[in-house]
C-alpha cells in the first residue's frame, strides 16, 4: 500500500529549496491533474534526455504516452528508470533586490521505474486516462482505437510512490533594509495558462457544432479542467 | 564558430516525430526566448533527475540558475552533462479519431556540458541575462547584487550547439474515412500563457506605483516579452 503522505528521497528533494516541499499526497494530485504536459527524464547512452509528453493519472499510477519520441522508452520489457516533472509557473516575483527576484510555481517530481503496459485491458485503460487528461470527454465522443492503432501506440505506467512537490505562492521575501528603504516597487505579476476559442478544422463540414465537452473548456483557465479530469 | 543551422544528433531527435523537427537556429531562439522556465535533466547516482529552473539566452549561450535545487549542478569544476528542454503548449488537437488526438506545441531540447561560471564579469553578465529573461527591466531598477549574494548564487553556461526544435502547429491529421464520415467535430482548442494584473507586495508602501517595465507586461500574452528579452 502507498501511504497518503509522499515519500520524497534525497534525489527527489535536492538542495536549497527544502522549505518549499509539500508532503501531502493531494498536493501531488493537484499539480499533476492540472498540468497539460510532463517532462520525462531518462538516461540514454550515459547522458540525460528530457522530453515533453502527454500523461494522465489514475489514483496512484501515472500513465505516460510512450510513443511520442523516445525509442528507449519502448524497448526494455523490464521497464526503464525515469523522472517525470510537471511544473506550473504561477507568477513572476519582483523583489526590491535582484537577489530576491523569483517565480511562483508548483512543481511535482516523480522518480521510479516505468513499466510498459502490454495487457490489453490495462493498456486501453491507460490510453483512456491519457486521452481524458488531454481532452476530457473525447474518449466517448471520438472514433475508437482500431487494432492497428492499438498496436502502434505504447503506454507506460509509473507508480506515484517516490515523489515530491514544491510550491512557492507568496510575495517577495525582501531583506528588512530594502523594505524599509522603500525605493523599489515589489510584488507579483501573475501568470496563467488559458484556453482560447475553439478553431474548427479546415476540412470540417460546416454543419458540425463544437461539442459541449470542448466549449466547456473554452476561454477559461487551464487549471479549471481538474474537476473534469478526475471524473474519469 | 557555431553555424546558423542546428546540429541535432541522434539523441536530440529521437524516434517517431522527425517530421516535426525544425532546423533553423532562429526557431531555437524563439522557443527559448519566449519561455519562462526550462527543465534541466541530469544523471544523479545513475538515475535521471529533471528539475525546473530559470534561464536566459545570450547569443549562443544559455545561462542557467544553478542554485535552484540541484547540488550536483554546482559541484564539478569541469562541468556536468545536462539536457535542457523548454516546451510551449499551444493547443489541444481534437481529432475525429482518438488516435489522432494531439497537442500543438513548440519545444527545444539542448544537450551539452554545462560549465560553472566563476569569472566575476561573466558571472554578473550571466546573472543579468537570467534576470532580464525573468523580469525584463529589473536589472537597472532593483537593488544590485551584494558581495554576499554574489557568492551564494551559482551560474552555469551551456553552449547552444547540439540542439533540436520540434513544432506542431496545425489542425488534426485525421484519416480520410473519418473526415468523409463527418460524424465527429475536429479542431484545435488554443492554449495561451498570459500575464495578469500586478499584485503589490503586502509590505509595500502605498506611494510606490507599479513601474512601467512591469505594467508593460501586464494582461498580455507571455510570448509578447520576446522583443524585450532580446533587447538586452
Amino acid at each position: 500500500m502507498i501511504s497518503t503522505a509522499l515519500s520524497p528521497t534525497e534525489r527527489s528533494t535536492p538542495g536549497r529549496t527544502k522549505h518549499r516541499t509539500v508532503l501531502e499526497r493531494h498536493a501531488l494530485y493537484d499539480v499533476l491533474d492540472t498540468g497539460l504536459v510532463c517532462h520525462i527524464g531518462l538516461v540514454l547512452d550515459d547522458s540525460p534526455v528530457v522530453l515533453p509528453t502527454g500523461y494522465g493519472r489514475d489514483d496512484d499510477t501515472l500513465y505516460l504516452h510512450g510513443s511520442t519520441g523516445a525509442r528507449s522508452l519502448r524497448t526494455p520489457p523490464d521497464g526503464v528508470d525515469i523522472c517525470v516533472t510537471v511544473t506550473h509557473v504561477d507568477g513572476i516575483v519582483y523583489a526590491r533586490s535582484l537577489n530576491h527576484h523569483s517565480m511562483n510555481y508548483r512543481s511535482a517530481v516523480v522518480h521510479g521505474r516505468a513499466r510498459p503496459v502490454t495487457e490489453r485491458d490495462e493498456k486501453l485503460h491507460g490510453l483512456k486516462v491519457i486521452t481524458e487528461h488531454l481532452a476530457p470527454g473525447s474518449w466517448d465522443h471520438a472514433r475508437g482505437v482500431s487494432n492497428k492503432e492499438y498496436a502502434a501506440v505504447s503506454v507506460l505506467a509509473l507508480p506515484l510512490h517516490e515523489a515530491s512537490v514544491k510550491v512557492r505562492a507568496e510575495g517577495p521575501n525582501d531583506d528588512p533594509e530594502d523594505v524599509e528603504a522603500n525605493a523599489v516597487w515589489a510584488g507579483v505579476l501573475p501568470v496563467r495558462q488559458m484556453f482560447g476559442t475553439p478553431e474548427p478544422a479546415a476540412d470540417l463540414a460546416t454543419d458540425l457544432p463544437v461539442p459541449t465537452h470542448v466549449t466547456a473548456r473554452a476561454a477559461a483557465p487551464v487549471a479549471g479542467h481538474a474537476a473534469t479530469d478526475t471524473a474519469d
